[in-house]
C-alpha cells in the first residue's frame, strides 16, 4: 500500500515531469504543497466526486496561487478525474486540458479560472458566502441540502494583493465559517526571499479581520494539517486560515527553498536528483497502481453523491415546490414567466415615458424584475444610493444570531475589485445571480475581474453609474472619459449604455438573459429624455442599435448613445425643419451590434452615407463605425469640476453643434 | 483671541457653506475632522509655507478621504495661501480654484490629487519614502536638509481599498516613521452605519504590518490629538497610524452621526441649527480677524524656511557638488549631458544590431540611461526577472539598522495597484524618478494610478513587459488582448510599443524627457528581430510613427508596431519581390504620432492609399488609421496557452497572411 510520502511524491514527480516537458511551468508550489494536498484531497476531506464533477453539494477546491496549476492537474488526474495521464504529458500545449492557469470550463474539476493573484481567494470568499445564503433559503430541519465546504489554497502573492484584503475583511463580517484558507508560507516570490518586501505579520492580520488562524504549522507533516482541518471544520462562527510552514520546491536537492523552483523547470539533472533524494524510482507519467489506489476517490466520491442524493430525495418529496426551484436556480434556467415579465416592464416602462436619470430607469428596471428572480443578489460598493442598486425587495445582508446569513442586497463597503471578484464567486457557485454596482470611474478599480468574468464566459451583472461628465461637481476624478470604449475592448464582454427607461430595461434584460457572455450596464446620474418609438424599433433595442429617426434618403446618419442620444434627436429635428434628410441611430450596446448579421447592420449604417458619432468620450472608439470620413463629436480630454449642464456646453455637445456637425458632413 | 473651538468652527463653518453655495459636495467629513486640523495645522505641527507653497523642505500633507476637499480649501484659505475667499464662494464652480476633489497643479498647496480612496495614503508612502531617501542621499553631519514629515488624513473608505494594504504594509516594511496617518474613524460611510460591513479591527491590522498605532483617541479633544501628535513624532522606527474617534458633521444638530452630513448639503435651516449649537454667529464667508490671526501661519511659514534657508546656504557652501545636484533633481532637470548619452546609446544600439526581446532592449536602454540619472528609483511589482527592471547599478532597497534605507531599486511585491500609486507619490514628492514594472496584464490592477498620473500631468515611467500572446504557455489569463488598445485611450499619456532595440532605447529617451506627460513602456518577452534604419529614420522615432520601408508611389501602406513589424516587413519584402510597391510604417507609439504636424502625419500615411494595420491586439482600435476601407490584422479574442509561436501561427500571424491581405486592399 502506498504511503502518505508516496502520495505526496506522486505529485512532486508529476509537477516536475510535466513542466520539464513543457519546458514552462511552476514546479516549486506542487511540491512544497503536496502535503497538504494529501491531508485535504487524499484522506477524504475534500467530498466531491471525480466522476461527476457538477454534483451541486460538492465541496469547492480553489487554487488561488494558480501558477501551480500542475498542483491541481495531477490531484485530478490521481483521484480519478476525466484527465489522463496523455493530457498531463501535454501540459501548457495548445488545446490540452492542461493549460498553464487553471481555466473554468476547460478541465473538469476547475472552479474557476486562476492566475491573476489575490482574485482566486476573494473568489471562494464568493463561494462561500453563496453556500451560506443557499442553506439558509433551501435547507430545512434534517434537510441540509446545501452544506459543504470551500477550501483555498494561497500563496505569498495573494497575501500582498490588496484583493485579499477586501475580500477576506468580508469573509470574517459576514462569519464565512466554512471557509478555510491555506497559506503556503514559503518566504519566497519571484524576487527571492521576501524579508525585505513581504514582512507584515499574517496571522495578526487575520485575527484582525476576525478569521480564526491556526498558527504556523509543518505544511509537510501530513497530520499537522489534518488537525487543523479538523479544527478548522468544527469551527462555527470564523472563515479560517491555516499557515502551513513550507519549503518551496521540497525535495529538489539543489533548488528547494529557493526561487530557482518557482516559475521554471527543474532541468533533467536536477529532476534525477530529486528522484533520488524522494525515492521516487519510477519514470516519468507512471505512477505505481497503489499510489494511483491510494489517491483513488472515484468509490469514495459516489458514495458522498449517493448519501446526498438519497437526502436529496427525500427533500425533494416532502418540499418539491422548494426542490424544483433549487434545480432550477442551480441549472440557471430563468423563470417560466421571464418573458412576460419583461414585455410588460418594456411596455409600462413606454407608456410612463418618463424623463429620468437612466440610473433611476435602471432601479425601475430592477423593480420590475427583482420579483420573478428570487436568485437576485444585489450589492454596491458602499454607493447603494447613488447608483440605486436596492430595490423594494432589498434586504441588506445581516449576520444573525446563528451565523446564518440573511438578505438579499450586499453592502461591500468600499472594496470594488473585491466586490467584482467576490461575484465571480458567487455565479460560479450556482444557485444565486448577483448583480453589483459602483461608479463607472471605479470600474477600473474591479477591471480585471470584470475580464475575468468575460473570460469564464459567465454572465456577471456589472452596473456602472455616474457614466460621464454628467457627473458634474465631483470633478475629472470622478468622470470617466475612455471607461466606455475600454470597456466594450473586453472580448466577450456587452457594454450597455442606454438612453433612456425604455433603453434601460431592455438593456436589463438582455443581460439577464446572456448564457456566457458578461454585461457592464452603464448608466447616468443626470436626467435623460425619454424617447418615443415604435413597437419594432423597441424590438430592435435588442440587437444592440437600431434606426430611431429617420427620412427617406438620408444625406446624413447621427450615431448616438446614452446621454447624447437626445442631442441627435434635437438636431435630427432641426435638420428634418430645414429640409435636410438624416437619420438617427441609437446604439445602446456595440458589442451587441457588431454580433448582428451584416444584411441588419448594413440596413442601419447603410455604405455611402456619411456618419456622425456622439459620445461624451474618446472620438477614437467610433471610427469603426464613421471611417475617417465620417465624424465624432466626443471628449478626448478629461473633465472639470462644474455643474454638468455647464460642462456638455464647455465641451460642445449642444444641438446646435451636432447640427453644425451634420452639415459639414454632407457634400 | 480666538479659541480653539473658534478655529475649528472657522472650517465647519467655511465647509458647510460653501457646500449649499455649490450645493455640491461632501460636508460631514471637514466637520468631524475639524479639530484634529486645528491640532496639526492650527497647533504648528504641520511645518509649511502658505508664500511659498514650493518650498522644498516642507511637510506635506495629503487627503487621502479627497472629498473632504473643503477642509483642504479651508486650511489653505485660512492659513495664508493663495486661495482668497472668493474662490471658497466658487467651490465646485468651472475653473475654480477649488474643484470638488483636491487636484494636484489646480490650486496652491495641494500636493496630490486625490479622491479616488486609498490612493492618497498609497502616494503618503511614496512621499514618505522618497523623504527618507533623499534624506540618506543628501544630508551631511549638521546639514539635515531633507528633514520633513509626510501627514495623511484617512477615511474608513481609504481602509477598506486594497490599495491600503498595498501600501500601508510597505510603509512599515521600510520603517517610515515620518509617516503620520489620522484615520477618521466614525463608523458611517455612504451605505450608512459601517458595522455591517467594515468590522476589522484597525489598530490590530496595522500592527500586524509593523506600525506604531495610537489606540482611538478623541479626535474632536485638540490636547488628545496633540499628545498623539508629539508621540508620533517621537517614533523613530515606524509609520503611525493616529487612530481618531470621530463624529462625522459634527457640530449639527440633526444630521451629525448620520450619512445624511456625508455627501450633499445640509440645508439653510440645518445651517442656521449648526451655527446656534456651535456658536457661529457670522454671516457665510465672514471670519472673524481674530480668527484669520489664530490660523495665520505667514510668519510661522517664513521663519520655518528661512530657518531652513539658512542651514541651505551653509550646506550649499560646504558641499557645492551636492548642493547643484540636489538642487538639478528638485527641479526635474535632466543633467546637462544627456543628450550626449541618449544619442551614443542609440548609436550603440543600432550599431550591435540585436535581435533580443524588446524587455531585454529596455534592460539595455536603462543601462545606458540609469548612469547619467542618479535620480532613477526603479522597480518591480515582484517580476523583476521577468521584468528586467533591474540594472547593472541597481541595489536593492534595505531597511539599515539605523532605520535608513540604502538603494535604488525596489521589490515592491506582488503590489501593482499599490506600486503604482507610491510611484505617485515619489514623484510628487521631487528629486527622484521613479519607474516601477508588471506584466502588461496586471496593469489592470494598477490602472486607476496611471490615470491619476496622467490627470495630474508628471512625466510618470511606467513599464508593461509580456505584451501579448507572445507570453506564451502562461495562457490568456496572462495574455494581453485589449490593454495596450485601453492605454491608449487615457488622456494625455504616452504608449510606447517599440520593435526592436533602437526603438526600445529611443522610447525610454522620449519618456525620460517628458514634463508633463506619463508613459507606458510596452515590451515583449520573445525575441524580435532588429530592424535597419537611416539616420532620418532613426530620428523619426520620436515622432511616434515613421516610413521604415517604402517605394515609389506604394499601393498600400502597412503599418504595425511591436512584435508585427517584422511581419509588415517580410510582407513588404514579398511584395517587392512580386513588384508590388508598398510601404511599411512603424508606429511605435500612435499617442506620440497624433500629436504631429498634419504635414508630418500625411506624409507618412498619405491619403488615398489603402493601408493594412497589423497588432496583435484588438482591431477595432486601428480604425483610426485604416478607416472602414482598410484592413487589420488582430486579434479579438482571449488568447490560448500554448508556445507562443504556434500561437501567432493559429492567429494568422504570418507573413504570407499579410501579404494576402495588403492584396486584397490593392483595387
Amino acid at each position: 500500500m502506498a504511503t502518505r510520502a508516496d502520495l505526496a511524491n506522486a505529485i512532486r514527480a508529476l509537477a516536475m515531469d510535466s513542466v520539464q516537458k513543457a519546458n514552462s511551468g511552476h514546479p516549486g508550489m506542487p511540491m512544497g504543497m503536496a502535503e497538504i494536498a494529501v491531508a485535504l484531497w487524499g484522506e477524504g476531506n475534500h467530498r466531491h466526486n471525480p466522476l461527476n464533477p457538477n454534483w451541486v453539494n460538492r465541496d469547492r477546491f480553489i487554487l488561488s496561487n494558480g501558477h501551480g496549476s500542475m498542483l491541481q492537474y495531477a490531484l485530478l488526474h490521481l483521484t480519478g478525474y476525466n484527465l489522463p495521464i496523455d493530457q498531463l504529458k501535454q501540459f501548457r500545449q495548445l488545446h490540452s486540458q492542461t493549460p498553464g492557469h487553471p481555466e473554468y470550463g476547460y478541465t473538469e474539476g476547475i472552479e474557476t479560472t486562476t492566475g491573476p493573484l489575490g482574485q482566486g481567494i476573494a473568489n471562494g470568499v464568493g463561494f462561500a458566502l453563496a453556500e451560506k445564503l443557499m442553506a439558509r433559503e433551501f435547507n430545512r430541519p434534517d434537510f441540509s441540502i446545501v452544506d459543504h465546504h470551500t477550501y483555498v489554497f494561497m500563496g505569498d502573492g495573494c497575501m500582498m494583493e490588496g484583493v485579499s484584503h477586501e475580500a477576506c475583511a468580508l469573509a470574517a463580517t459576514w462569519g464565512l465559517n466554512k471557509l478555510i484558507a491555506f497559506w503556503d508560507d514559503n518566504n519566497i516570490s519571484i524576487d527571492g526571499h521576501t524579508d525585505k518586501w513581504f514582512s507584515e505579520d499574517i496571522p495578526g492580520r487575520f485575527e484582525a479581520y476576525g478569521w480564526k488562524v491556526i498558527r504556523p504549522i509543518d505544511g509537510h507533516n501530513v497530520d499537522a494539517v489534518l488537525a487543523a482541518i479538523a479544527e478548522a471544520k468544527a469551527e462555527t462562527q470564523r472563515p479560517t486560515l491555516i499557515c502551513c510552514k513550507t519549503i518551496i520546491g521540497k525535495g529538489s536537492p539543489n533548488k528547494a527553498n529557493s526561487h530557482d523552483s518557482h516559475g521554471s523547470a527543474l532541468g533533467d539533472a536536477e529532476i534525477a536528483a530529486t528522484r533520488a533524494a524522494i525515492g521516487w524510482n519510477h519514470p516519468p507519467f507512471e505512477i505505481p497502481a497503489d499510489v494511483y489506489a491510494g489517491w483513488d476517490k472515484k468509490e469514495a466520491g459516489a458514495k458522498w453523491e449517493a448519501d446526498w442524493n438519497k437526502l436529496y430525495e427525500g427533500y425533494a418529496a416532502k418540499f418539491p415546490e422548494l426542490a424544483a426551484e433549487f434545480e432550477r436556480r442551480n441549472s440557471r434556467t430563468l423563470p417560466s414567466n421571464w418573458e412576460h415579465v419583461v414585455k410588460a416592464a418594456i411596455a409600462e416602462a413606454n407608456e410612463k415615458a418618463e424623463t429620468i436619470a437612466t440610473r433611476k430607469a435602471s432601479q425601475n428596471a430592477l423593480n420590475a424584475y427583482a420579483p420573478a428572480l428570487p436568485e437576485f443578489l444585489g450589492g454596491s460598493a458602499d454607493l447603494t444610493s447613488s447608483n440605486l442598486t436596492n430595490v423594494k425587495t432589498s434586504v441588506t445582508l445581516t449576520r444573525e444570531e446563528d451565523n446564518s446569513l440573511s438578505g438579499n442586497y450586499i453592502s461591500y463597503g468600499v472594496r470594488e475589485f473585491g466586490m467584482a471578484a467576490i461575484m465571480n464567486g458567487i455565479l460560479l457557485h450556482g444557485g444565486l445571480r448577483p448583480y453589483g454596482a459602483t461608479f463607472l470611474m471605479f470600474s477600473e478599480y474591479a477591471r480585471n475581474a470584470l475580464r475575468m468574468a468575460a473570460l469564464m464566459k459567465i454572465p456577471q451583472l456589472f452596473v456602472f453609474t455616474h457614466d460621464s461628465i454628467g457627473v458634474g461637481e465631483d470633478g475629472p476624478t470622478h468622470q470617466p472619459v475612455e471607461q466606455t470604449a475600454t470597456l466594450r475592448y473586453i472580448p466577450n464582454m456587452n457594454v450597455w449604455r442606454p438612453a433612456d427607461t425604455v433603453e434601460s430595461m431592455v438593456a436589463w434584460a438582455h443581460a439577464i438573459e446572456q448564457k456566457e457572455t458578461p454585461s457592464t450596464l452603464i448608466f447616468t446620474r443626470q436626467n435623460l429624455q425619454f424617447q418615443s418609438r415604435s413597437e419594432a424599433q423597441i424590438a430592435n433595442i435588442y440587437r444592440g442599435g437600431y434606426i430611431l429617426r429617420d427620412a427617406n434618403d438620408p444625406k446624413v446618419v447621427i450615431i448616438a448613445t446614452g446621454s447624447e442620444l437626445d442631442l441627435a434627436v434635437k438636431a435630427y429635428d432641426t435638420l428634418t425643419s430645414e429640409g435636410i434628410a438624416a437619420r438617427v441611430v441609437s446604439m445602446p450596446s456595440t458589442n451587441v451590434f457588431d454580433k448582428q448579421t451584416d444584411a441588419y447592420k448594413l440596413s442601419v449604417l447603410p455604405a455611402g452615407v456619411p456618419r456622425l458619432a456622439i459620445e461624451v468620450g474618446i472620438t477614437d472608439f467610433w471610427r469603426k463605425y464613421v471611417g475617417l470620413e465620417g465624424d465624432v463629436l466626443g471628449l478626448d480630454r478629461f473633465g472639470e469640476s462644474a455643474p454638468a449642464p455647464q460642462l456638455f456646453k464647455l465641451f460642445g455637445f449642444t444641438p446646435e453643434n451636432v447640427v453644425a456637425k451634420a452639415k459639414a458632413l454632407i457634400k
